[in-house]
């Protein structure tokens, strides 16, 4: 039997059954034919099939693209996501179902509508997990997101690993060990932050499950497109996506160097978990501030006390917090911390990129602004100042501040003791959360220690008989890319073989300690290829990607695999 | 059938059951007898018969009370609560079993002690009641608490209405409306705060569930001694239990007003929400501080926002909020605000009664300091200066700030949104609760005004973009009583009958709103009899009564009864 005559079994079937979809078991008729066949590739929604004759057979259901398309970009008009599929609409619910021969560049774009579909509909399962690091309740669905991946990653050939260092598994993977390709690890992160929101347009869309399935996407498509034409994937791929990311990454560096030998040859390190700049020109980025969360404090009574009977006598452990932390940062969003500055240096080179910026119109003040919902921004001379700021300078945020038992960190308050009449009640203990972002060329160690002698010194000056307690909660170190290099350079052509624009540079303010711990550990450099709008609100009840950029940027990151193959040439 | 024969064929019903007690059974005997019995009154515990003759036979069963007892005071000697009862133990299981005929000051002892039993055990199931106010879902608990205080007045033999003008009922009661006897008004609350104990010393014990048993106990207690000596109840009673007084007594005031007639004659307000100043002697309450809540917010942003992504370009609430708080007091208790403490006045009087309470030796600065659990009280000269400024100088105590969706009032937060990783969240907004305690003759509209100008002042200092909305959440006036009032006298003999001391003075740094409502609705003066120790934790998790301090305050409150009645002679 060959493919054709396989071919058409599966259409007779499939006629059969009046106009439904090739299926499971029309994959197994396929697989029980024994027919030599090449560039097979079987899904539960799609069967591509070539042979080894160059003929190809595509049968795609257009109707749970259809369902897939609606919910993945109903902000946008469906034309932008994928023209040549559009083009072909209204042919009858089975695209592909004449069976008619078509060319390799027309292959590879009918493969790439399938990953989309793919992409889409496994995303939309995804994120349909509440894999909530933080929250310990949610463990098994932490758990339930780690497995989802691993078999992704299964379904692609690779070999696969839980590592379960501490809670969330990280989830590690190998796909080739060839000693004379490029070597490209992936990392990403399952865990998410809570949404309120119902739906698939729940938290991790953008931050990071669309970019995770992007990245296992785009190896799958350029595997499909390799098989078509009858060659193998050009590139050994290793895959690290961990579920602690939200939580402070605990256990993460460890895992990964116990590991260290499923990532051995990587030239480069893949992350997506940065935004554009605005909505429409893709960007690279090329530099994140640090993070340090402090607790800071205020300790010294046994309990709660009654701010009648006995307030006025004792110092109270708010009005000292409250006394202190506010000593840290002004108005002006000026941090006052005496040696805070010091290491910072002004960057001429973010300055030229800040003015690139201005004139690509991707970023204006009142836009911005109206984006975030404040009154008013600070005010600065332009743009590219304000850019400057966010990105260049280090901030200060009081997070939270938390009284009595709720500053307890062991336990999720489940509510307020005493309710809303806890006018009465001092309380014993209070906590604020401090959120420190900073930038190269600071060093943690010294802004903490900065932070601390300015904090007990001004506690000092209390002359309180409380204690004051300083915890470093968490650290992320800042980020640099060369920009120079060969392999940011190739990222730069991936973006603009896709888009057709050329990249802008960006930095961000966010932080991603990891970031540091790879490119350590693997001895390798990281690139950043965010898929995301500037809107995509990670962290934030609202959180989404738009359909197009998930699309696309899985095919940056195909780019950008050919890319690598190409700078070995 | 005669008294004699009921009671001889209740005991012998008892005998036949091996000893068990009179029980609900035993009672319906005595009812059906349908002999003609005077100061009959039942109990589920206990039984007590008087004839027309005056003998009298008790039957009590004494392993109940020992139980009650036990949970009631297992602090203390036992021998300490009831001396006349403890004498007696030792003859076997049910007490005056016996039958014996007992004299008139005998038979006062006797129902004293029933009384003393009924009023442990009704305690005992009240506090058993987790009546909540400010817990919306504990609402239906609240109404039970209400139905068990009306039932206890009907008992009593008063007529009851529960006036329902807001959330939970006002129970209203009145006894007798003999135009030639003292009236007199019972104020006291049956909602509690939340409390995270199991058993029966919950929240409530003291404030205010066991005095307002002991008034309850106090009446029957006189009542039984008058109906045994063949004469009515020599006062007017009139109840008013509200169930929102740890709520801000929502509605309080309009339904006082709405049901004067309830109340009219009444001479005397009598009220127990205060407590000792120390362990062992009794008080008297003579002033009260004045409360002011506060809600100080800063808004401005429409959302929650990254503090990474976003942070340092814009005003955060947070920190507007803790640099504009940080300014109403000092490192030393010292409230800042300008025009703050223009209307206090030195009060002489209070001076003298502090050197008395000096001497009497019930409070001193080390066990007060190891009390409240602080490490450090602020520097006074001697323990008359602290109390001083705990009772007759204002203070103001940061209680609480809450961030983002927490701040909402309306809704119990269940959690923290963000979790314990909130860290990288601006929270949209901030609110601060300030809790202030004034003193006579400070106006808290005055205050109110001088705190709203300050904070202003402070907050334009801040240039920030945000907005400050100081919102007053409640006010409860200060309170004084006149101690050379005929009522005050005879409230100080009531004291020392009962525990053989002359009562200190004292005055509290806590808040009653409703004394001054209470006073001015029904023109009479207030007179507050403490019936708890220091030590007693109101609002606190371990909150509780003593024994004795229940049963003794039952007795005084029966002796100020007394004291009334013999104030028309």
């Amino acid at each position: 039997m060959n493919i054709n005559q396989v071919t058409q079994q599966v259409l007779r079937r499939h006629h059969r059954r009046n106009n439904h979809a090739p299926d499971h078991s029309s994959a197994a008729v396929v697989e029980r034919s024994g027919a030599s066949l090449k560039g097979l590739v079987l899904g539960p929604q799609h069967l591509i099939v070539s042979n080894m004759e160059g003929e190809i057979y595509v049968y795609s259901m257009a109707s749970v693209f259809e369902e897939a398309l609606k919910k993945c970009s109903e902000s946008q008009p469906k034309d932008e996501l994928c023209p040549e599929r559009c083009a072909k609409r209204g042919r009858g619910e089975l695209q592909g179902c004449d069976a008619e021969p078509i060319t390799p560049k027309r292959l590879r774009l009918r493969i790439q509508t399938n990953c989309d579909t793919e992409l889409v509909s496994a995303l939309r399962e995804l994120v349909g997990i509440p894999s909530v690091s933080a929250d310990k309740r949610l463990q098994d669905e932490c758990f339930r997101s780690a497995k989802f991946i691993a078999r992704q990653l299964e379904i692609l050939g690779a070999e696969v690993k839980m590592a379960q260092e501490v809670r969330n598994p990280v989830v590690i993977g190998r796909l080739g060990r060839k000693p004379d390709v490029p070597t490209v690890t992936f990392y990403g992160h399952y865990d998410v932050q809570p949404a309120l929101e119902d739906g698939w347009r729940t938290n991790g869309t953008s931050d990071n499950k669309g970019p995770v399935l992007g990245f296992l996407f785009a190896v799958k498509e350029l595997m499909e497109s390799c098989a078509a034409e009858g060659k193998e994937l050009p590139i050994n791929c290793a895959f690290c996506f961990e579920g602690e990311e939200e939580n402070g990454s605990h256990g993460f560096a460890a895992t990964l160097e116990a590991n260290q030998h499923w990532f051995s040859g990587t030239e480069v390190v893949l992350v997506s978990n940065t935004l554009w700049i605005g909505e429409t020109r893709p960007c690279l980025t090329y530099a994140l501030r640090g993070l340090i969360c402090l607790d800071v404090g205020v300790t010294g009574l046994k309990r709660d006390l009654h701010s009648g009977n006995d307030g006025g006598v004792f110092n109270e452990p708010m009005v000292d917090l409250v006394n202190v932390i506010g000593t840290l940062v002004d108005g002006r969003n000026s941090i006052l911390v005496p040696g805070f500055s010091e290491d910072i240096e002004e960057h001429h080179r973010d300055r030229k990129i800040l003015e690139i910026i201005d004139r690509s119109g991707e970023f204006n003040l009142d836009d911005y602004r109206e984006y975030l919902g404040v009154p008013s921004l600070l005010e600065r001379r332009s743009a590219s100042d304000l850019l400057y700021e966010r990105w260049c300078a280090p901030s200060l945020s009081i997070v939270d501040i938390r009284a009595g038992d709720t500053a307890n960190e062991e336990i999720l308050p489940e509510c307020y003791r005493f309710g809303p009449t806890r006018f009465s009640v001092i309380p014993h203990r209070a906590v604020g959360k401090v959120s420190i972002r900073f930038v190269p060329k600071q060093r943690p160690e010294n802004l903490i220690s900065c932070i601390k002698i300015h904090l007990q010194h001004e506690f000092a000056k209390l002359r309180s008989s409380n204690k004051l307690e300083i915890t470093v909660r968490n650290i992320g170190d800042w980020w640099e890319a060369d920009t120079d290099s060969r392999l940011f350079k190739a990222a730069e052509r991936a973006v603009e073989r896709e888009w057709n624009l050329e990249p802008l540079h960006v930095r961000e303010g966010g932080t991603m300690p990891m970031i540091a711990t790879l490119e350590k550990t693997l001895r390798a450099p990281a690139i950043m290829l965010p898929f995301g709008q500037a809107s995509n609100n990670p962290h934030l009840a609202n959180e989404r990607i738009r359909g197009v950029n998930l699309l696309r940027g899985k095919n940056v990151v195909r780019n950008f695999l050919e890319e690598l193959v190409d700078l070995r040439k």
